[in-house]
């Protein structure tokens, strides 16, 4: 996978393709890749693939994989017509989580994530991101970055922790949301920098959430702490928190169903990352799709992710996602591979270290397919080609 | 699963869901069933399944599994806003798929759906119709019903053979639109029942298919021929054929996008089958969705399958089609549960005979999840929940 695919690239120039290709593995590295005709003779063992179709490992930009709680009430009483609101007054909605998230310990919340990264290593994935954002105290807020640690000692998977305490304001600071803004900057971030727990900051900045002045507050100080910084914006209404993000340096901007023109431009010109989610787009059944046209028209770089979580896309399928950003955003099928592999390593600042890609000196992340070829790996419905998955050079 | 559940029914009711179950299996049969404190003392072998949820296998009521060649360039014309009139002047769209099922044998068409077939079965699909349609010659819709014979040799799976020969009009008999409709109402049904390579008959009626008069006489010699009948309907154009279908003692109209008033109320009438299909609407981005309110406050019975085919279905992921039925939809998770079950087996004619249901007597064809609870079933997209699948009593 190229780092970047010039617009009308043909497809197999845009993925890299090499027709019966060799990859030679030494410890974790790539130490050699191309045609097998070409391969050094490094008398090693050699394994035959049989012509399978082999990608990187697979990369999901964006999870909220650890979480407790049950909401497929919600899901239902979504169904049978109640609005947000109404789910919430219930006792629903992310609220639910973050009761169920406060009441549970580290080690708790790793062992409910376990199953889930379970699913994302046995398609390939073997980048995840996990984001926390349902503690929302310092405490709670560690507790969940630390059960991301947990998870990262328990499987072999390349675990890359966001700490977003800026998802929400909790209860307890509704009436002075201030407080809470400057808990974020001054405390939760500035211990979960200290502390080694996370890498980047993300702020979700939309109706319901954070201001696009809180926001700014919030990226800037995460900047300062030195954190890689993102946001989930302009999904439900368009506040202009792709132009902020943009300007301000995030590695990506999330969502995007409202992103205008202007948010767009920024975007390009910073090279900030959209990352598109339709797992949230289907499960919500949300009419508003992001604009994929005019991404793609203006050169901003495309990565697809599960956004997998209880409330809003509660779904461990990166294969899936990626048929669906095919079926509903209209992505070539090239350009969704890249979505799930060296563009979502971008979002996260490892594409250029090897991550979501096959080169020399990366990560022996792989994963061999059952597919005829690579047209075919987007082409099921629900289908999870994955067949054999390296990390590192170690098989699964 | 009841046969019928009443508007309004609790979901748990509409479901026959019994709390710490028992299931006695004698043979290929259910022996008894009911809550394990009430359990017969047989001394037979006891199987403790750890509280898991258990169903009725799963039966997916409408397939085209049966297919050979790659539409993998139509689906990237597709995305690429070629119309279908273009693909299939590219020489792509079904005339491609039925170029290549007639070159391929019976023996070769079996081959290929194997894989197709078990992917459904490792969910615990254990009842599968299977339609032909891509031979629309004596010779060739023969060979295609004969690989479905094939593959019940060859799988456990209960196969449900239907002839599909008025899937179109093929390019030999487009001038002569008639000579086709007779060689299908006088040849290819007269020769499958005489075979008795298929129980039922479909028609596909609509644009660019066959027209109303053309699916009455269809439908009508297939029921003299005593072949139960279907018919794909109301899909991309409203032809009042759901009216025509039930008036008839069709057993579903499948598809129903542009289905009418009158249509809905005949089928609620006559007791038709509504086969909801989400993987076209998915894989086709289509804006028109079947009416599922209308369908469920006149009473029709409401199924879900794959449609698994490759030009607008290519899903083999049961599972999935009734997550997408559910948020696509509208469909709530328990009538999605009754439609890949119960009411798929009455399109079937197999549900007063047990199958889809779990009752004495009937098939012991069972599906043990891993789900916390039912109501966790459908509420991971593109999960599959089956672990353990037993068909006729015998585990997989």
């Amino acid at each position: 996978m190229p780092l970047d695919a010039p617009a009308g690239a043909e497809p197999e120039d845009a993925l890299g393709l090499v027709r019966d290709a060799a990859v030679l593995v030494e410890g974790e590295r790539v130490a050699w890749c191309g045609p097998r005709a070409a391969a050094p003779d490094v008398g090693a063992p050699v394994e035959d693939l049989g012509g399978a179709v082999v990608l990187p490992g697979l990369v999901d930009c964006h999870t909220h994989l650890v979480w407790a709680g049950d909401r497929t009430r919600d899901f239902e009483a979504r169904l049978r017509g109640a609005t947000y609101a109404e789910i919430a007054r219930a006792g629903g909605g992310i609220r639910l989580t973050v009761r169920a998230v406060r009441e549970a310990s580290a080690e708790e919340l790793a062992d409910l994530a376990a199953p889930r990264l379970d699913a994302l290593l046995a398609q390939g994935v073997t980048t995840v991101e996990v984001k926390s954002g349902y503690g929302l105290s310092l405490e709670h807020e560690l507790a969940q970055l630390e059960a991301v640690a947990l998870l990262g000692e328990r499987r072999p998977a390349r675990l890359v922790a966001t700490c977003l305490a800026a998802h929400i304001v909790p209860d307890e600071h509704k009436e002075r949301r201030g407080d809470y803004v400057r808990l974020v900057t001054d405390g939760i971030l500035p211990a979960v920098a200290a502390r080694g727990l996370a890498s980047a900051a993300d702020v979700f900045c939309d109706e319901g959430a954070f201001t696009l002045a809180e926001a700014r507050e919030i990226l800037t100080a995460a900047g300062r702490l030195g954190l890689r910084t993102r946001v989930h914006g302009e999904q439900l209404t368009g506040t202009g928190v792709a132009t902020l993000a943009a300007e301000l340096g995030a590695a990506s901007v999330d969502h995007l169903e409202h992103v205008d023109a202007a948010g767009i431009a920024a975007m390009a010109r910073a090279g900030t990352v959209a990352v598109l989610l339709p797992g949230a787009t289907t499960f919500l059944a949300d009419p508003a799709l992001p604009p994929v046209k005019a991404l793609r028209a203006a050169g901003v770089p495309m990565a697809v992710a599960t956004d997998a979580n209880p409330g809003s896309s509660p779904t461990t399928h990166l294969w899936l996602m990626a048929q669906l950003a095919c079926v509903s955003y209209g992505l070539m099928p090239h350009e969704a591979l890249r979505a799930v592999t060296v563009v979502g390593a971008r979002a996260l600042g490892l594409a250029d270290a090897g991550v979501g890609r096959i080169v020399v000196g990366g990560a022996a992340d792989l994963v061999a397919t059952d597919a005829p070829g690579w047209r075919h790996l987007l082409y099921g419905l629900g289908d999870n080609p994955a067949r054999r998955v390296w990390i590192g050079g170690r098989e699964l």
